[in-house]
């Protein structure tokens, strides 16, 4: 059995979520049927969408500093349950030797998966859109991604005004016109790109169109890299 | 800031929801306002109740190898989100020097200060109750405490064939016909001893009677100890 690294606090409750996620799909009957996590929740990483659109402080160092920690404790693997903080990744698995499980790569393979000749709609914060990153692992799988236009504004609200605030039961009609606006461009599956979203799935789901929730893959992705048996996603 | 170091897995679900209560515990308005959190979720510690009643193996060496890895990661205190395993904290505290908040203790003088001079009622696994951990705490500081003698049973077959196992829209008879005995016998507060019983405290304080649940006054002293402003209790 292996141990599961989490970089955690980008934000607490995303990382909150991630855990019981690893919880739900791990097969268990018992204490002793789970998987071995270890997280570290550090709240000293700057904000990521900040950081890339706004030259605002690098969370690199503190993201480092926490990779330091799960080394010292023994993961075997690391992961991250931040979706805007994956279009850094490259440059933050040069710091460490211990292996990365890439929340966004996995997603993309998901997707082309279960998803096949369907274009992607992607729902998440200004620093991962105009990042480009999910683009790039989706169009690696072959999959074409969409994203919003003039509703992008209202996604970000929802979840920095929303979420992020703790207002979780903000109204989701921008949401709604962001995913109207996806499916006008060809989207017949929306992707939560971003942790907050994540948060207020439940929510969310509710809205009459198909999801997929890049946490949910990443629990389970994890829970079978740590050698133990899924539940199916 | 001090880093909260969480000795988890016992069982993983107690830990996510005393990892949530944190969070929500911590007055915060962004992910930086948080408290830093470590959580070594380990699920090869053994079943605490079987060891202290029926000599099953020892939870100590696993629990002394998460210890190490907290230590590794520099936690500056340590937390045990398990009611059964603060019956042996004392031979565990002698492995660390680290120092522990002791959810027994913690939750002990809360009660004494909000409750003063009432009779408690404690619904706890077997291994908690006949080993007198929390009479210990509670008679310290001048609280008498009662427990279930015939519904004790029931008790036991709610944490384990019921939330244990999955189960957790179990019936709550048998909890209630507990809390009733432990009524009759005088209490007036009942302590939801296990953390089985803090994860499904949402159905139980829908029984018409006043509960503390210790996972709650846990969070709420961490957070204080680690250095953040936390919300009322």
């Amino acid at each position: 059995m292996k141990i599961i690294g989490v970089i955690g606090g980008m934000g607490p409750l995303a990382t909150a979520d991630l855990y019981k996620k690893i919880i739900y799909f791990t097969v268990a009957e018992k204490d002793q049927d789970h998987s071995h996590v270890i997280i570290d929740s550090n709240p000293k990483i700057p904000d990521r969408t900040d950081y890339i659109l706004h030259r605002g402080p690098s969370p690199i160092p503190e993201i480092v500093k926490s990779i330091r920690r799960l080394e010292a404790a023994g993961c075997d693997f690391l992961i991250m349950p931040c979706n805007t903080a994956h279009t850094i990744i490259e440059e933050i698995k040069k710091t460490t030797k211990v292996p990365f499980l890439n929340m966004m790569e996995e997603t993309a393979k998901y997707v082309a998966k279960k998803h096949p000749g369907e274009i992607i709609g992607l729902l998440a914060t200004d620093g991962t859109v105009y990042s480009g990153a999910y683009h790039k692992y989706l169009e690696k799988e072959g999959v074409k991604v969409v994203t919003p236009s003039e509703n992008q504004e209202k996604v970000m609200d929802f979840i920095f005004k929303g979420v992020k605030s703790g207002n979780v039961m903000m109204s989701l009609k921008g949401i709604e016109d962001a995913v109207k606006e996806l499916t006008e461009k060809g989207a017949s599956v929306i992707l939560l790109g971003c942790t907050e979203l994540s948060a207020v799935s439940d929510r969310i789901k509710e809205l009459d169109y198909v999801f997929v929730d890049p946490l949910d893959i990443l629990a389970h992705a994890a829970v079978i890299k740590g050698g133990k048996k899924a539940k199916e996603v």
